[in-house]
């Protein structure tokens, strides 16, 4: 194999209103020849979503569809290996594209933050020139949609994911002045158990699709019992203020 | 008074890099008539670089000076009145300005992450329109930098002040996947202390100026002893990947 030609450059795309992408992804997307994304198999795709619009008219896409669903749990072995086949088999095709030219990955959010792209990532070590396009995190778009700051002076922000157990859970809810639960969805009446033992339930908020147009940002105590799997949980902090 | 013709809207700028900023906060600084940012006494101020080259050539620049330095302790009652009539102060200028027209406030990274905008944020309620523009953060700057992604599967993350003490520094380093800890400068010693107390100095970075031409990112057992307010250290999570 000669030297490539391309690089794969992973953008990341913000929280979800396209105006809030950088000034460099904008101009990258703008350019680019070759655009690959994950999706659900059949689904438009979230990141694509984003980017309506914004492509070259004469761009390839390159849809990356998940092999498996969330029917599967994680624990399973064969969801392991399916997925694991997967990213192998896109790594080895981006790196292949960048013997040509550059190709543009696209990504929610920011890149290194809980993204997807790093499964492509460390396997495209040694095999192409990568480079990360940083972007403003989801978690990000839900605070500033609740209208409030999510940390002051020296507040402690904790973020987790609701997947984790609830006694791990409690104890993270309660020992930090700020906090972030990602990974919401089918978690939530174990987090809402969580913040009651650590006796923060009326300070959570819940956000969804933040930046969105659609978006909705609610009391905790006044939300539904069945929110989205990418629904945000916080608690802004309380600290040193002049 | 009568209605406010004009809003005050903050605009995150992202880490360092103007092209790093968002598409909206690009878009309005280059319509905006009045600008306004943070600075100390005497320099151009950190929000100001980052859009030199940016401006409208006829917008009106409001530098809002610092009053006081790092050489009087934040604990000092006499800091605390000094930073908060001139917070006052300039929260009465900024919504007195919106009665003709919007009034742009420049914020590296994030507004609502620690910046200072939130102090005057919490004085213009009632007295002027506001919005905010989120940003990237410094932190997603620094962390793209070292090229690693800062957290993987359910990773928790913890943000904390290099400004808290010893024992608490040591635990929270202790009991969190992956760790990004700000505000280091002349808390360095101290850091490290409880860096290795935990065990993981030698998973720990050291990164200056994320995303700037003069970015640094090196272990931080290779780290000078004396760095900059503004550094970030990171330990990358290390959680659940297929």
């Amino acid at each position: 194999m000669g030297p490539n030609k391309g690089k794969v450059i992973c953008v990341g795309l913000g929280p979800g209103d396209p105006e809030l992408m950088s000034v460099k992804s904008h101009r990258l997307l703008a350019a680019a020849s070759h655009v690959a994304f994950f999706r659900k198999k059949g689904a438009t795709g979230r990141a694509r979503k984003i980017v309506e619009g914004l492509l070259n008219p004469d761009a390839v896409e390159l849809p990356m569809e998940y092999p498996v669903t969330t029917e599967i749990p994680f624990t399973d072995p064969e969801y392991n290996r399916l997925l694991s086949e997967f990213y192998e088999d896109w790594a080895e095709r981006l790196a292949e594209q960048t013997r040509n030219g550059d190709v543009i990955v696209l990504c929610e959010g920011d890149p290194f933050f809980y993204g997807s792209f790093m499964h492509l990532h460390i396997r495209l070590q040694g095999r192409a020139e990568v480079e990360v396009v940083p972007g403003i995190t989801g978690m990000s778009g839900c605070w500033t949609a609740t209208g409030l700051p999510i940390t002051w002076g020296d507040d402690v922000l904790t973020i987790a994911m609701a997947t984790l157990p609830e006694d791990e859970l409690t104890a993270r809810v309660a020992n930090t002045d700020a906090l972030v639960v990602m990974k919401v969805g089918r978690n939530l009446p174990k987090l809402k158990r969580a913040l009651v033992a650590a006796g923060r339930m009326e300070d959570a908020w819940l956000v969804e699709r933040g930046t969105m147009a659609n978006q909705t940002v609610q009391k905790l105590t006044e939300a539904p019992e069945q929110v989205p799997y990418f629904s945000i949980v916080m608690v802004h902090g309380q600290g040193r203020r002049p």
